[in-house]
């Protein structure tokens, strides 16, 4: 229903930009020049400031560093990670484009049942593009996909769906597991591929993965913020959960969507799983509180921008998880310089305005 | 992690019941009959009882029809539909096995796509035997699926999983309309093979379909009723809508899990759209109305059994439903019915009792 004859990777050229983290030359951009050499890149160099990222002739970027980022924001530089991946928030905040695609340096193009090379960007600007369902479950999974519909007994009056705020994308060969299960796997690959791409349903909440992500950063922008992790922080490998978490239940609280399934990629390389361990145990610790936490999260009316609700939540972190680690009233405080950072770099006022009506 | 190298077909062979209505011979099983000669068949013959149904050679059947009903139920036979595939829930009150499997007269063995032929009762069976995660969404669906696992971020604590009530199996080929759609997309064929199986979320419904559907009937049995519909009501084709809607409303009471996705069915026939949009007119209006009252339905901590779950619901559906139309009031009545008879029937004590710990 939603797909169109124009290819929408050409449709969005203008209006979105590729964040990529890194510490290291970029040559795996080389595999992925057929589908993003007409995009704009966002790189953001991780650790050691003095060192030269090689990027492969051909491509349109900015790079920042360390240095800039702090030139740039000054004091509120602190709220952005060092030495994790999740300073790729950064990028989130100087794009100007209204989506954003955000990818890892270890990540190639996969290949589909047919050995078909998946453009896996495409594929996240489709199910941006096309409204999300999630007050009710399609049991075909995308009922705008080509081939499908809503089935009987999906009520009519939902079949408009919502805005898709997220596209949550999927990975072959190296699953995302945590460390526990990646000592207890060490040889287990991903090798299912399932056709599917499926909203999740209003009031569930799930593991986002910053690998392979994409989203309508006019929508959602101001609550993609990856935490504080790495560098002097008790605590690593949960940016991309802690994200995950609050933007959904702000989605909820907005009535939007957020899609998971393809597009699938390929991860070449397990991360050292001790190293994992020591960076994610009190993360493992914790999440059995965040969980409850994020589960029982209300949002008041008034909370009509992510702005507002994204400092709703923080005082709400500050006031409940504050009890179970010191760390997160650090935490609420950085989500409060974020989104005073975002607002200074983001000035158009278009981002503080409810697109497609007010919260539910 | 919960595949056995035991075949779990065999399993269950003296344990589950293969429950089919009709009005025709059942030539369709010539096809199953690699699959479903070791098994039990309660065949519920609708409409006139004076013809004769012919059963292949082989198979291990009892058949019931419209007088069976009535001599057995007396005058509680009112709560079992006539002249509409609802009948089939008769079947599930007379088995006295542990699961049901359900299928439709017009479904024949679909392959995947290597070109197998898809054994549905035995991926039925995995899915029912292996635990549901309701609370919590897994990225890469089944966690208890060979080759995959829960994701990092998953809670550890939500990881044991819970008793999974209800497999829901889809559909190659035809696909479950509603007539409007069929009208709209007379050709449209379901030809996407999603090879997935997941849990749908606590707190959300979806559209069950009865076509291709098993149960463990000693957890949700007394619910699974297929409602008042064909002959001398004024809608068809919901009742296997209305079981899914009960049914869930009362797994995410009790801490049961609902499965949707593999196993494959193939739908040879569309019925026919203008026939179906006669019997669905009433209902797609009133679904409006049902699916809030579904959401919003909460049922009180006393009711620790299905039982006093279903019966808490009826009350429910007679004190708001009977304001939408006086139709509720009847299915209100006919759902204490169903219960009465469900209890005549299943004296053992077993099925009032609370399996695997009190209601959540």
């Amino acid at each position: 229903m939603a797909e169109t004859s124009a290819s929408p990777t050409l449709l969005l050229k203008d209006e979105l930009d590729i964040v990529i983290p890194t510490i290291r030359n970029l040559d795996f951009l080389e595999m992925w020049r057929p589908f993003f050499q007409p995009y704009h890149l966002i790189i953001v160099q991780d650790g050691d400031p003095s060192k030269i990222i090689e990027v492969p002739g051909g491509f349109d970027y900015e790079l920042y560093n360390r240095n800039d980022i702090n030139r740039i924001l000054g004091p509120k530089a602190s709220c952005i990670s060092f030495k994790d991946s999740a300073c790729r928030c950064f990028g989130y905040l100087v794009s100007k484009k209204k989506y954003i695609f955000t990818i890892d340096d270890d990540c190639f193009v996969a290949k589909d049942p047919s050995g078909k090379e998946i453009n896996a960007l495409q594929q996240h600007i489709k199910n941006l593009l096309a409204p999300s369902t999630p007050f009710f479950f399609n049991t075909l999974y995308d009922p705008y996909r080509e081939g499908t519909d809503f089935v009987r007994g999906y009520p009519f009056s939902l079949r408009e769906g919502v805005p898709t705020a997220v596209s949550h994308g999927l990975w072959l060969n190296i699953p995302d597991y945590d460390a526990p299960t990646q000592l207890v796997k060490p040889l287990e690959k991903n090798t299912r591929f399932v056709d599917a791409v499926m909203t999740i349903p209003k009031g569930t909440l799930f593991p986002m993965c910053g690998m392979n992500l994409a989203f309508n950063r006019e929508l959602i922008g101001p609550a993609m913020y990856f935490g504080l992790m790495g560098d002097g922080q008790p605590i690593g490998r949960y940016d991309d959960m802690w994200a995950g978490w609050c933007t959904k239940v702000i989605c909820d609280h907005m009535g939007w969507g957020v899609k998971t399934g393809l597009p699938y990629i390929w991860h070449s390389k397990a991360s050292n799983p001790f190293v994992n361990l020591k960076k994610e145990y009190k993360g493992i610790y914790w999440q059995e509180e965040l969980i409850p936490f994020f589960q029982s999260a209300i949002l008041p009316k008034d909370c009509t921008t992510v702005q507002k609700c994204y400092i709703e939540l923080s005082k709400q972190v500050r006031a409940k998880l504050g009890k179970v680690d010191e760390y997160f009233i650090k935490l609420a405080d950085a989500m409060v310089t974020w989104v005073e950072a975002w607002d200074e770099l983001n000035q158009t006022g278009k981002s503080s305005e409810v697109p497609n009506g007010a919260a539910k």
